[in-house]
């Protein structure tokens, strides 16, 4: 049940990043909407590494090829299945990591679950699993900006002590976050961010960071009252991301520090409705859309992944030194902003399809 | 779909805040589980208004009614109906908020999805709903000691500028957290905090704060590795209990700030396995449980119910002045301890049932 | 998971037979839809034994209670909560069951199960249980009737040897349906069912049967492709009823035998659109209604509780003769006419909602 | 939601019948279950058309390919995706059937579905369909196999007005089954069912039949007691296969012409329990497996292609006269004998695995 995702608009994956695949099933996608290769690829793009000099080298082309759903450019309302192979495998790049579990890995606890791992590589615990969730969020987001106007935006807010960035969450474009490699619209931040992740390279060593992400153009009442609200299943949904630890929605932690007076949007009059004078909530009043952007943040911890020597045991509890010769990231935030866009995307668009059920 | 949690251990409620009852069916608790009311009065006795200074003076009784799945104190395996009657209903506090849509409440973002809702009090969007989170989580409780001796505490940690508290997550009990009524083991600092609360009554304003929750004594492979892992179903029950704006799991976003050789957790050998050095996972790593303590803190915002004046609009756009004439916390999170155990169990009794099935 | 049944408009029940309450929550009724008890009592009432000299005589008198979910006779979108107590529990009839497992019955199976059975009557395996399925079924008719005109009855098709009823599937009524005792809108067949039933009472003794049930002014489009046919929902719906033995949609057993020449529905001009000259397809092709009635047929067994004596053996395998002493109907099938009809409904509110997201 | 089977032990399936591919997802599959595509390749020759002379010349050589949760001939406890590319497409054979709805074929209602269907072939609604299932219930299958030692064999109980056979269930084999090209172990009957399908076939027609399906050496204990009822979900997944009309566990449509005290099955010592006497109940009492093997049929109707002139009309309403080009089977039971051992296979592990959380 771990590889499905959502419940009008679904997702199931699949996929190690050593096996032969990687794939997705979009199920509950309505049909007649118009889709090709073009929509999901540039978000794949955006999520691919070897993107520049910030990111790991591998060279993964992540080629998207439809294996169902689809006809003459349109959904047909069946399953939509994607899939993408395994080209650049270099498993002895892994070799020995069997014996010792890489720290701040999931390789102990794979373990500990499964009593099996595969061989090289993290299995479903790789990020390159995240492909599958990009391309399905890349159709969920199609979905969202036809019927609705939704449009979603992710960006780097920080990276390591580096940050926040200043950005205006009601005009912000992906142009703006693509104009520099680390995704930050803040360019002058951008630069030393960069300057940041490259002496964690120089290092050997890794950098985390946060990203944020705007939702605009939803209309009010989007999410459910108790368990459903949308930002449970946003916060479900970005700690389902590989390497996150927190999430927050409109004012978050900071929010805790804030009287009620300060901290309650005033309701306003705006357009044809109501809107609030401020946006604390983050949009969302008691689980549910009201109209206003949503906005979240969500904390990626640095890459477990580091060149620099460590101190661990193996899996029989004697001490060792694990030196890591796979290609990884340094910091991974940039290429997390499209998975996160994805993730906001699939959760809205399940809680869309739900309401037309009210 | 809104009012139902979890996958196989799982929770449906019901009931609105002055509707006729709350109640709460527990289906998937495993058969032959000792179980009295008294297992649950506890923890609903610590979630209800009215104990102290510091809370509302609200009378709830909250007196639970077994309704089915027991007998002679033993669990049947059949689903567990729980409920309990709203007997303090004041209607006429609400009088006038259903032209106002309060703000920062659900009542604008209930009209706008159901184009309806409840003529007093907050409906499903009350806090008065977290009884059937705290009924149904407390069983979850009960069969994870008795099965696995695992143990869950939860206390405040800070509230609005006051904090963080100093605690040590190893050996923290339930009876140091009781020990001050603002339930901050940090005897210090808590005088402090209900000195803030008094203030911000005083004031007739609110005040916000975070939780913090430890969950010890786990087993290593509980979570799935993909959309299912052990952080994102804590994060995504955490969010769903109402006026919660963020989640952090280990070292949350202050992780963000560190390099990777800081922030991984070496393995050490530990009784007849391995743990880990330092715990900046949070008893997590790659969404599975690594036998560490899990550690996860909550956001909560001001309540939104203040009784100083708000100058806002009606649902027709004419400017106003609200004042709440209802009963409510100035500061919800010492209540808010035992609504994030519940979840909390909740989570992990249903990842340990699925574990089962590996 | 097995107390919920549906997905999107679905139903959660609890309660053992000689428990102190049965009781069921609808979650996803829409909002806004007019009920009152009096729209369910009627169904309830058809369900309750007791009735006449053909069912047992205990007496049950099943009145409804709302808990939530309704104000002012309008549905909040919130789950509707309904309860019954037990009021006529005479446990003593049980005395001595617990040693022998009843045949046919799922004292055995449920001890294998849990490992625990409750003390007397059948439990969660009680006809008692079907209580819950048509108070929460009869809320899934009013808003099909409500929103699209659907109307569903069901009738004795059959008692033992005696039928099939000859009954026009598009113009038979409740109102006909309830003109006997029997349940058989075809008077003269149902004057020699009730003779039969008699005649095994007389025996102490039990005889079987088949209900009909037609849903009439369904629009094409419901039901899914692959898993979710209409036919499969409907016979999952139905073998889930105590007692059932089979299920059939439209021509079902009979049409194995036939040529496709003659099994297959020519399409022809019907109203706006197209319909089919015969109804083999009993309303359903791949899955989705085709506008044409539902016609389905469900059988059940002869009730396993007869006053005969009857040679079989206890839980150690020692040989004993079992005489019941409970009150029990010789033949179930007039009671059961509300409970198929309280399915289909189930199963047809859930296939409109989700027709609604496509 | 269409394309997900199964609560734990769950496939969601992919492909339009001329789509590029078809495919599968297996989903909660334990861990360290040897595995090859020799498993499952038998099974889905059994489902290939083409087998010989009573079935369609279609060449589909279903030749599997695993893309992921394997390694070293073991289950990772991952998703295992299996798939198959559609080789021998002939579009040309559906040119003009796009005007024309079929008639019982399901072109008319996808159309009032999703406003869209696929260019050729049945799309989802096609046979095709069914590969994915055979694929998923193999693994299943070699799971219930290695795990409890079930063992699932199906046949061709009846064809037309041939039939029933008589085959005893305790003991019949899928090598006796397959001994004859019809799939009926008993031989005699055999021959007849051969000449009435070639007799169809020389007259441009097709006939139906019944599949009959045995699963022994299940445990007591498996399935639920209200909603997934062994039978319950047995049903679904049955009535889910195309072309299926009926549904019987145990003494099924008979069973409702006998008397209580004939139908029930008297309890006996057996082994180091109990077992049953008879076996009207079909392994099943209450919804729970009893131990005596579940016995279950399935009626299939005619295949609704015939090279038979058919006077329908075309979507606008126009008389027509349709003559089916395609390759199409005179009579599918032969092929369906695997599909329902698939389905079969689906439910035990599902509830298996259920059980295992008790």
């Amino acid at each position: 049940m771990s590889s499905t995702f959502g419940r009008l608009f679904r997702i199931t994956t699949f996929g190690e990043s050593h096996g032969p695949a990687l794939g997705v099933i979009v199920d509950g996608c309505p049909p007649r909407l118009p889709l090709t290769a073009a929509d999901i690829q540039g978000q794949l793009n955006r999520r691919r590494p070897g993107q520049g000099t910030l990111t790991t080298d591998r060279d993964e082309k992540d080629e998207l090829e439809f294996l169902s759903g689809l006809e003459n450019g349109l959904t047909l309302g069946s399953p939509i299945a994607m899939m993408v192979r395994n080209k650049d495998q270099r498993p002895r790049d892994y070799a020995g990591t069997r014996d010792i579990p890489r720290p701040s890995h999931a390789d102990f606890t794979t373990m500990a679950k499964f009593g099996i791992q595969a061989g090289s590589g993290g299995g479903r615990a790789s990020a390159r699993e995240t492909w599958a969730r990009v391309a399905g969020g890349a159709i969920a987001e199609k979905w969202l900006a036809d019927q609705y106007g939704v449009g979603i935006v992710a960006w780097v807010e920080s990276v390591g002590t580096e940050g926040p960035a200043v950005v205006d969450v009601q005009t912000v474009t992906r142009a703006q976050v693509d104009a520099t490699e680390i995704r930050c619209p803040d360019q002058a931040l951008a630069a030393r961010m960069s300057d940041l992740v490259q002496a964690a390279r120089a290092d050997q060593d890794s950098v985390g960071g946060v990203v944020t992400c705007v939702c605009r153009g939803l209309p009010a009442g989007w999410g459910e009252p108790v368990f459903d609200k949308m930002e449970a299943l946003l916060a479900g949904a970005m700690l389902s991301i590989p390497a996150t630890k927190g999430f927050e929605i409109g004012s978050g932690f900071a929010g805790t520090r804030m009287r009620g007076s300060e901290h309650n949007d005033m309701f306003v009059a705006k357009g044809q409705g109501l809107g609030t004078e401020t946006n604390r909530s983050g949009g969302t009043q008691g689980g549910i859309s009201n109209g206003e952007p949503v906005v979240l943040r969500v904390a990626f911890k640095p890459p477990a992944t580091i060149g620099k020597p460590q101190e661990t045991v193996d899996f029989s509890g004697s001490a060792t030194t694990l030196e890591a010769r796979g290609r990884h990231d340094p910091c991974v935030v940039p290429r997390a902003v499209p998975i996160v866009e994805a993730m906001a995307a699939l959760v809205l668009a399940d809680l869309a399809l739900i309401q037309k059920t009210r």
